[in-house]
């Protein structure tokens, strides 16, 4: 049964259900559904996060296909499970690129362009890395931290740009210097 | 933009969207999108948790279902987004019941059934605090613990029954005793 007091759905959890021969998932709505249903007909409760729903229907799309992606044949490439997010990297993926190789202005970096396969694999790493570290800092602890390799990589390469984290708060006037212009009034000088 | 790299979506993000006078949501697919998409033409990247999915569109969708009910009119009851789990009250909501009175040999508990709308209330909260005290410890915790006055209704009220948490691994040996026979065999006695 989906439910805001369920487990946590992560990818662990995903993982275990694929290895079910199937599953059937019940979805509440508005104020939930008969406890004594929770108390009898359910094998359990998973939630996907401290997010209020009008009901379960969501939920359980997350639920069917973050578990539909690991059986075998449904995604194209068998590896690709294996080379993103969350997976047993413990890392963030590295970010992409594809074509054109500029566009308004903006290229591709020239590492990716240079043929250097082992040169790239590195610098793809390094990438990992630096995203994970900045963003998700509790993966790279998750995980037992760096290795000395991997620390060694990272000062070698120089990371890529992203936007700020993004926050879920009214804009302060520093920022609203930038593009965010949608909030309250910046303070004029007189 | 949704992605696995991006802040968490909680009920705090979509009190935050809810105030905006709106918002896109772009939703990559497979590999993600062009990093220069986010580097450049996004506010920002959220995620909706520690799970791999195919692509975006799920995500936005539990986004955008949990901003749409906190805006006026959008809920029948004005009152319910404020008595709900992870709301104000800062605890999973206590157990539901409705109709019929009994079910399959399992009636509702005989206090809603009093009219004695004091004690109703009283034993509403302590479920409540069960609830949330037996699942998600984590919840009490962040609302800084129980206050005297709940700890007295805690011991003065005898909480309803749970299933186990779901357990996301393979079934114990005594677990298959009861109804959970769809995993490896148990061992034989010769």
């Amino acid at each position: 049964m989906l439910g805001p007091g369920g487990k946590k759905f992560d990818q662990e959890a995903a993982r275990y259900l694929a290895t079910l021969p199937g599953f059937s998932l019940i979805c509440g709505r508005y104020e939930g559904v008969d406890h004594r249903v929770r108390q009898n007909l359910i094998d359990g409760e998973i939630s996907i996060g401290d997010v209020v729903l009008a009901g379960g229907e969501v939920a359980a799309c997350v639920v069917i296909e973050a578990v539909t992606r690991l059986l075998p044949g449904v995604m194209g490439n068998s590896q690709s499970p294996l080379t993103e997010s969350f997976d047993d990297r413990g890392l963030l993926e590295e970010p992409q690129f594809t074509r054109p190789i500029e566009f308004d202005g903006i290229s591709v970096p020239d590492i990716l362009r240079s043929g250097d396969h082992a040169a790239i694999a590195r610098w793809r790493l390094a990438q990992a890395l630096w995203h994970t570290q900045t963003w998700r800092p509790d993966l790279i602890a998750a995980r037992g931290g760096l290795t000395p390799d991997e620390q060694a990589l990272l000062e070698a390469v120089v990371p890529l740009s992203y936007p700020l984290p993004f926050a879920f708060r009214p804009a302060t006037s520093s920022e609203l210097s930038g593009t965010h212009s949608h909030e309250s009034p910046t303070k004029e000088t007189p």
